[in-house]
């Protein structure tokens, strides 16, 4: 697109980051700012046709506000939990939302919308944001990791976000950390999954407590408070031991996986995200010492990991980025 | 360089293969072919300065050679084992091959010879030789894996060969196969390389020969013969217990490391080069039993395990072949 500095000044795009719970949409400046957000249950429209529809009447409300400040929206960009030919636009399938296999969600949009449409992995599409606009602003190579319930991420390489021969790469949750661990979702043993991911990091609390009855998180669980990540590190900060060593073993695994990874693709940053990833140095110091001790010394110099920069909106960021990418207004 | 078609059809360039025991040089065509060839003992003139004037006096050699039979060499490429700048054509150190920390080794070259060179490391050569010319032409992403004495590789990603921020990617033999694995030469505990490398294939037989007093190869290495992977596959072949469990096992452990590549890269090739992969079956068939059981679909269907196809010239092949890249001459 050939836009004058003044039309340029006034574009934006809209990202919408499908999620397993919700629907999060917002539209987005070329800065990389969200001016107007919007967002919804996942499951509250049942079915297909009926979440299709809400995403429809979102998106023509965000386009009606954005006409409304003048904004020209170059294109809508969609992050998707699950598998995309991001070529074609086409939904394989999301292993949690029933319904959607082989959908030409692009095709489908941009005939009800008449803009541009790009469809992507929710996890490159937040690895897209960091990159244009987060942590990593700046960096050619990258590799993101989101720390959730699994583990997921995206890769950026030579400055473009890397797919792979059939779109599915990425999937850095599972490559194996330990052939003799344990039993993965994914029917793998020992993938980096079952030894960073949120769901192992609960059950493997809940399975040294009983050796820690009077610990401090001992204490504070007796309270009625949920057993989350951000309780743990909060208990680890008060100096509770059982508390301290998870975030010392969860941190050692992840080092020593990132080192495999530095080795492997010599990386600028991994920036890392998702609820495990937001208690600071209780997670970030063991990692990186592991990392260093692990790693090829140039790999290990070579790398920082960082947190994510921008929380939950990256997906949506991310999404809407790859709008200013294929309209050629952000970089390359 | 714009040429003509007659040009074409008369150029090539210069392939040298700096290995630890020998420097094979090859005067390579635009097809791949080695039209013409040298070698020497690395170790012969000892020390840098006596191994650079052989090197140079070869390259001179093959020059001349080239000129007799109308041959214009469009440059020099050189795959040498340690860290390279590729950009700057800079030796940062071998690690088997004292003396050559820093070197200069593009602009001293090209200053002697009036052509233009490139250096990459050995093992990025190889994998762009067999990308360019061998088992992965054609192919857009790939893995090329080397099971030698250590394990080594190249990665080619969206048809270029991808060196990392600081050019020390691709050290495929050093990503974590089990954390409480064996140490690994590296500092780091269950590397890839200590399950399928040389050295750990050949120290695991003879670990369990002891349980094995009366196994066809314990009597063949009575007989005299050399313990080596060859050997290995010939017991294997005829029956031997031990020997085919070796195989199975370290197929096994390979396939495993190459389903969490293949998780990553989601690459269309991944191929096996080096004296571990020349038994054809006996390690392919496990590989690839274990690679599909243990990636996810996707990843598994996208790629085939193949052996690599040039052998041991695929180095300098790959290494003349960055001079047909350098020179627009053969595909980017």
């Amino acid at each position: 697109m050939r836009n004058s500095v003044v039309k340029k000044i006034n574009s934006a795009a809209i990202g919408v980051d499908i999620g397993g719970t919700n629907v999060r949409l917002g539209l987005v400046g070329l800065e990389g700012k969200v001016l107007f957000r919007d967002s919804f249950a996942t499951h509250q429209p049942s079915g297909k046709k009926a979440l299709l529809g809400a995403i429809l009447r979102r998106l023509r409300d965000l386009m009606r506000v954005a006409s409304e400040h003048g904004l020209e929206v170059v294109g809508v960009g969609i992050g998707a939990p699950g598998a995309i030919d991001t070529e074609k636009g086409m939904v394989y399938f999301f292993p949690n939302i029933p319904g959607w296999k082989d959908t030409p969600l692009k095709s489908i949009l941009e005939r009800r919308l008449g803009v541009p449409v790009a469809v992507d992995n929710d996890a490159n599409a937040m690895a897209y944001g960091e990159f244009c606009f987060g942590a990593g602003k700046g960096v050619k190579t990258l590799i993101a990791l989101t720390l959730g319930t699994g583990v997921g991420g995206g890769l950026i390489i030579d400055g473009k976000l890397f797919h792979g021969s059939r779109f599915s790469a990425a999937e850095l949750g599972h490559m194996v950390l330990n052939e003799d661990g344990p039993l993965c979702t994914c029917g793998n043993r020992g993938c980096i999954e079952t030894y960073v991911g949120n769901g192992y990091f609960i059950r493997e609390v809940r399975r040294r407590l009983k050796k820690f009855p009077h610990s401090l998180l001992t204490l504070e669980l007796r309270k009625g408070k949920e057993l989350t990540p951000l309780l743990v590190a909060q208990t680890a900060r008060r100096g509770d031991a059982l508390s301290k060593e998870m975030w010392l073993e969860t941190g050692a695994h992840l080092g020593n996986a990132l080192a495999g990874l530095a080795n492997l693709l010599n990386p600028e940053k991994i920036i890392l995200g998702g609820g495990i990833a937001q208690n600071g140095d209780l997670l970030f110091k063991p990692v990186i010492a592991s990392l260093n001790k692990k790693a090829f010394p140039i790999a290990a110099s070579s790398v920082r990991v960082v947190p994510a920069a921008l929380g939950v909106d990256a997906g949506l960021i991310g999404a809407a980025a790859l709008m200013f990418r294929d309209s050629g207004e952000s970089r390359k």
